[in-house]
Order: C-alpha cells, then structure tokens, then sequence
C-alpha cells in the first residue's frame, strides 16, 4: 500500500513538472507560438521576397520566402550571421494544378496556389535562442499558433545550412 | 516596267509605314519596353505576393507574382476590373533542383528558383492601353526592356482570364 501511495505521489510529482516546463516555455500566452514564445508578426504578408520554392514529396507545396527589413539587407548584402532582429517567413500553399491556366498551352504544366498550409518563422536574437545558434522557430496555421508543430525538430534540421546560418532558403535575383 | 517600279514604291512604302508605326510605338526610348511604352518599375522587387506558381512545360520556372499598392488593394477586396494604376510583375527564375535541400529528406523533392528568366508587367491605364482592354505589357531581362519579347501576343493570350479582368493570377490567401 506504501509503494502504491509512494508511486502515485511520484507520478503527480512528474506530471506537474511536465506542466510547468510546458506553461514555461511559453504555453501560458495562446497568441506566442510555444517554445520560443513568438508571435505573429503584423504586416508579414507584405514583406519582399526572398526567394520562392516548391517543395514535392510529403509536403507538395509552393512557398514563398518573405524577410523583413533587417533580413533583406542582410540578404543584399550577403551579412552572415544575419542580424538580431532578422526575421525570416516562410509562407506555403497547397501545389494545386490550374486547369484554367492550362487551357492557355497544350498540356497541363502550370501549378498555383492553393489553400494556405501555414506560415513557419526564424527569427535572429542571438541572446534569447543561444542555444540554437540564435535561432527561434515558430509555426501559425490561420492566424493562430500551431499546436502541431514540432518546433523542437526544427533547429536540427536545419544543420546542413550551418554554412549559412541555418538558413536553406538564398536569395533569388 | 512601270509595273515593277510601281510594285518597288509601292513595297519601299509599306514598309516605310511599318518602320514609322515600330518608331511610333515606342522604339524611340531604350529604356521603355516597347509597344506599350512602359518603364521598369522602381522597387518592384519589395512589392508584395500575390501569389506564387510554377509553370512546367517549355517555360520550367518558378514564379512570384508581385503588385503595387493599387493592385494589393484591388486583390484584397476583389475588385473587378482592377483600378487605372494597378501594376502587376511577374518574376520567373529557373525551375531549379535543389541538391543541399535534398539532403534534409530521403528523396529529391526540393527545388528552388535558380537564374532569373526575365520580369514581365501588366499596367492598367484605360484610356493609354484601351485596345487591349485597359491593360499594357512589358518584358525585362537583367533590367532591360527584352526586345526578344513577343508583346503583341500577350493580350492574345490572356483571353481565358476575361472574367478576372484578363489576369490568370488569383491571390494567394
């Protein structure tokens, strides 16, 4: 009976660790993305592009890459490490066949935009994100935190761009 | 012989009004796209996403298509036909296998804008373009009005769209 006792107490105990570490790393506030605690950033959908991408395979989409004012001079002028402040937007769409597009050739070949599958962000304060090179990642899917988002995969992920700060996406001229 | 020389004066004529009508048409300025007399746009390449595409096929490019003010604005309220004003680009880049990307997944699936193609515009002026249903046409390549391009089929070619003002592009949510 003690041990029983004994190992309730103990899973209490864990599970209210759990929830804690969760409320601190940012669950607390529903409009931040958790874990790195962001929130969506007005007037992104506006930003200049980057580049654009698609992306086949399980994610089938296009995506345009947006940066904000810092991340498109650090881009023009090739800065590596991109500065505190950069914020990069990757917004993707569903790779959707445009039959009225394809009406114009002689066979499909064109591809658009479909419904918006979410927008993720990295955002550069080499101080609050030291430990992942001063990178914090956040997903929003209609306007909202993501609560799918692995963000904690993102970062490794992101390791075959070390020579570009972790950044995949290179400016298209 | 008074028939040949009248077919020669009759030949050195049309072809001196054909050379005329190029002249008139905007060949003078070598800084404007020809035909439609149209300049390139400064800051274009900060304008916002419309939306992003890829067309396969003989073109193989990504593309973004980006609008001025007058156009975002038009796009968000959906407003037809688009306002005198409104400027439309396109930007192509090469439809590009992305072998770093590639990396990250166990397949080749990315592929990201490569070389840029050229930049093509559509500016609406009702009364300047009124053949063409309100709307000019413009091709640039690294900056300069692309006499390779074939400017007199695009409205042609843009019939399909009449019911979106003659503008395949729709706005990527």
């Amino acid at each position: 009976m003690k041990q029983i006792v004994f190992l309730l107490v103990a899973a209490a105990t864990v599970a209210g660790i759990i929830a804690l570490t969760a409320r601190a790393s940012g669950q607390a506030d529903e409009t931040s993305s958790p874990t790195f605690e962001i929130k969506l950033f007005p007037g992104y959908r506006d930003w200049p592009v980057i580049s654009v991408a698609h992306e086949a395979g399980a994610n089938n989409d296009l995506r345009a890459v947006l940066g904000n004012d810092l991340a498109m001079k650090a881009y023009r002028k090739e800065t590596l490490p991109f500065p505190d402040g950069t914020v990069i937007a990757r917004l993707a769409w569903v790779y959707t066949s445009s039959e009225a597009n394809d009406k114009v050739f002689d066979r499909p070949q064109s591809f658009v935009a479909g419904p918006a599958i979410n927008v993720q962000f990295m955002v550069k304060d080499s101080k609050k994100y030291a430990g992942t090179a001063g990178w914090g990642f956040a997903q929003f899917k209609d306007g909202k935190p993501d609560p799918t988002a692995k963000l904690d995969t993102c970062f490794p992920c992101h390791q075959p761009a070390k020579a570009h700060d972790y950044v995949f996406t290179h400016y298209a001229p």
